[in-house]
């Protein structure tokens, strides 16, 4: 699990740009017959993990086109690197994923620290997009 | 390979919009041994696929997180939905993504026509990420 930590309050430029996560809703796990799919159980998990929060603004997507990957979800904020994460679990991922949507939300260009990254933030990268105003090759 | 088609003059504010082009030059593809790496080569490529069109702006990235998916990179253009392909052959590439590139940016939203896509184009996907201001759930 990662840690939570407060917004560095040097940096309130990084908290008031809400941060964005969007949930694919129509991704199928293999072998998971049940009739709401994984991706809308995450999405409503996800309803109940992050609370009333201002600071990330929940947004189900039919399609992240990660369909290799379910499920599949993806942080962005204007003038961060965008990230998406596949190969979560169903409504179990909720918690971790409300988590890493507040470190992201902390971070003033998206890269969240790898010692905070929990295991399926690190393991379920699929691709990231750096933000329009790139500010030089930042690795 | 795609039809290259002229952007469409009803619509000026989509080709206002500079395409951005970026690509992973720290991408290696198995079983190549060559001195400059695949992305870079892709990268090279594409500087003369794409000669001087003011319409799309090229910028190198050292990752894009789609390691498992060599070469990558991202079309993205504000307003638009945001797409990484991989599976890209290196410079050989060069050419259908020059094409893409521009029938990205004769779109209003950033989807290429299904029929006007390239099959490295249908066949590379591996994330998309629709724009801050997504107009309702777009398929």
């Amino acid at each position: 699990m990662a840690i939570f930590q407060e917004p560095d309050p040097v940096r309130p430029d990084a908290v008031e740009a809400a941060t964005t996560l969007f949930v694919c809703v129509t991704c199928r796990v293999e072998g998971d017959a049940s009739e709401i799919r994984a991706g809308r159980r995450l999405h409503d998990a996800l309803v109940g993990a992050l609370g009333a929060d201002p600071a990330v603004r929940l947004v189900p997507v039919e399609c992240l086109s990660a369909c290799r990957r379910p499920c599949a979800v993806s942080l962005t904020a204007p003038g961060k690197w965008t990230y998406v994460y596949g190969d979560l679990a169903a409504e179990a991922a909720a918690p971790v994923l409300a988590d890493a949507a507040r470190l992201y939300g902390a971070t003033a260009d998206g890269l969240i620290p790898w010692k905070l990254r929990a295991d399926p933030i690190k393991k379920g990268a699929v691709a990231r997009v750096p933000p329009l105003a790139l500010p030089g090759q930042t690795p």
